[in-house]
């Protein structure tokens, strides 16, 4: 092993393979990682030092300064995958490409979306929200009436029931974080309580349920307990500052903050409140999951605590031995994250990684851990934990409850759905990264 | 006053002319905005209720979902206001439209810029960054250097100092909030924090500022002092998720968590630790501020703590009274916001606003007052404190000390800088509303 300075190796480990303690790394001047030193002089009286190679772009006047602003050309790879570029009568899903974002924000072009039967082109002052059933007056509502009302803002995720299903499959499929975790995104939703608006129509005492419906021509529905539209549900009108995106439910949509994707109904435009579920298509036929033991579970909504490393992952490759930042997001639909350890050598030694704040409930955390690679072979997990003691399983134990399959598993077809348990991530002598069960 | 329990009026006061407690508001079933009672048949069996209509977009299907989404087209209008759209040979502002956005968020490409001479096409493979100067061992990082360092991420607001310069003038300038105050927005974040990167270089103890300097063809250069660089300066690279936009320093800013904004030097290309300011252009000629005592205002770099109703605010209407919210944003360079204010009769009474969660230290707080108007005039104001126990003056206050001026201003005149005195909007009894001094 390399004992130069410049690559943190006299940096005393936190686990097994080069995880390193951040607090030490810091503030001790030691030459971490790709840094070049140069001869460009210095000088202690302020004047101009050697002067630095001008490029193209420091010598002549830039671009237009536009009223939305795009990303720089640069990033034209920083996109969501599509699966229907062609918008076939079929569904279409986008997914979230984590391994070039940092932070938890996800900016609302690349937030994941899943439509059934393409994106509506609504216009958001004909639409309208009615609350009816098991109500005192059924009530309408347009985007300004709700406008008037008392609203929330809040930062979380959403995740498709479906996200991870590949992970289901019996061989470790090769593929990016992108197709393999990207049915997942964190925004900040801002809209009125779900709650404000029931209090309003005046719900039935016996009523339990409420079924929401969209106004796209699936007209998706779901059932939803009455526990949680009184609880945070909300309808969310803006996402990240401004008005929610076409692929998100533009003029507004449901959100249930911790609960399968599927459920967040967008672009809603009704309401019902009941006493029984709907059994509607997406609750009776898809997500309903036969388990190994021959029973079927329904009305599971919970997307459990979870976590992912986003860097490295495949497709990233580590250049060169020496210091690198492992970093990922952690989430978990019962509440907040308590704590996420990373592992470099599969699993045997652990240590735990930073937690950026704020730590929000089901929120994405951003976790982070400095790993001095030495070059050699190395597994990367992540696993996280709930602040109610829950804690992300290994595949084997997440396997064991819930089964797998023999051939890459279909998100609509058995057993693909509510997939939590630990990724690794194998990395090899080149630096190049593959999915491995581990 | 109308007494029907539909506009809220039963509802009692916190303040004057009008304003509620949210909570009494909230829980009790009160008919409160804008909601119309329907005759939609409720069931109580769950079956389906009398059909809704059915528009256009509930019976044929959508568009293509796109590799990265755009806003709808209803929402063309949610743009920045741009003052050099033919991209002469002078500077550009484009500016955050806040009457339209909600929560603390702003979107990537609403973000308020100021460019000096257009936005530059930087290839990031060929951008490095260089420290040197009063260093050990001056040092080049390129961009994948940098992340492989230690990364930070952080919610936080860049505002320029010349924001809100038009309230400078000795009469209120009718205008939207977006000319108003739009040089003000908040993002999360990611990067690398300066002071790993001085640490690796290590800094001489006689050292005291540093010259940050960009790679776009003005060079602009701003003197930083040590001492914040070494508390939370970040080298950031993200901004809500992806890498910052073109207009904010593609591809790696200086970020200077509650500093005037043009010192966030963008399209970072070198930091010189020095013993002494730099005496730049943008320090001794724009941001020295001459004072009605005759002395100079000279970095001084705080944007101080500053708050403003985004809506009901000029431009927007309110059309009938009744229950209405009230919402902007409050912010402090100096840390966090403890409480905001509101007043509804030009500051005779006052109520507490609700302040939304996150309440992050140098960050956008969003407040939330519930607000019964009964079609009278009323002047809306809001007033923030931090939590240092600094408070946002009155306008009559800020003005003897720091003077006024009776042509509207320019951001790059006297007296234009750092304005962050309560603003006033008057409603009239048609529900337009006007900028006032109050």
């Amino acid at each position: 092993m390399n004992k130069s300075p410049r690559n943190g190796s006299s940096i005393e480990q936190v686990a097994g393979n080069g995880l390193l303690d951040r607090r030490a790394l810091l503030g001790r001047g030691v030459m971490l990682a790709g840094a070049i030193g140069t001869g460009t002089a210095g000088s202690l009286t302020g004047a101009a030092a050697e002067p630095l190679a001008e490029a193209p772009w420091s010598l002549e006047p830039g671009a237009v300064t536009p009223p939305y602003q795009r990303a720089s050309r640069f990033e034209d790879n920083v996109v969501r995958t599509v699966d229907n570029p062609k918008n076939e009568p079929r569904g279409s899903r986008a997914r979230t490409p984590h391994h070039l974002l940092d932070g938890i924000i996800t900016p609302n072009g690349l937030h994941f979306t899943i439509m059934h039967a393409g994106i509506p082109d609504i216009d958001p002052a004909q639409h309208k929200l009615v609350i009816h059933g098991m109500v005192k007056q059924p009530l309408v509502f347009t985007l300004e009436a709700l406008a008037r009302y008392p609203k929330v803002s809040r930062i979380g995720f959403v995740e498709c029931g479906g996200n991870s299903a590949p992970l289901f499959s019996n061989e470790p499929i090769q593929a990016s974080i992108q197709a393999l975790h990207g049915l997942a995104s964190c925004s900040e939703w801002s809209g009125v309580l779900l709650s404000t608006l029931l209090d309003e129509a005046g719900v039935d005492p016996k009523a339990k349920w409420l079924i929401a419906e969209g106004a796209d021509s699936p007209h998706l529905s779901r059932s939803v307990p009455l526990a949680k539209a009184m609880d945070d549900a909300m309808i969310a009108m803006y996402q990240n500052g401004e008005r929610i995106q076409p692929g998100q439910g533009y003029p507004m949509r449901l959100w249930l903050p911790g609960y399968e994707g599927n459920m967040n109904v967008k672009y809603l435009r009704r309401i019902q409140v009941t006493d029984r579920p709907g059994m509607t298509y997406f609750e009776s036929r898809i997500y309903t999951d036969v388990l190994p033991n021959g029973k079927a579970s329904r009305f599971y909504f919970l997307q459990e605590v979870k976590s992912f490393i986003s860097a490295p992952s495949p497709g990233l490759t580590l250049k060169e031995p020496g210091i690198h930042e492992i970093t990922g997001v952690a989430y978990a639909g019962t509440g907040r994250i308590a704590k996420v350890l990373v592992s470099a050598d599969g699993g045997r030694s652990w240590a735990q990684a930073a937690l950026q704040e704020p730590r929000l409930p089901k929120a994405f955390t951003r976790f982070r851990m400095p790993w001095r690679w030495d070059g050699g072979p190395a597994i990367l997990q992540s696993r996280a934990f709930d602040e109610a003691g829950n804690m992300q399983p290994t595949r084997e134990q997440f396997v064991a409850l819930r089964g797998e399959t023999s051939k890459p598993p279909s998100v609509l077809g058995f057993p693909g759905h509510h997939y939590n348990a630990i990724t690794s991530w194998a990395v090899d002598a080149k630096g190049e990264i593959k999915h491995v069960y581990a």
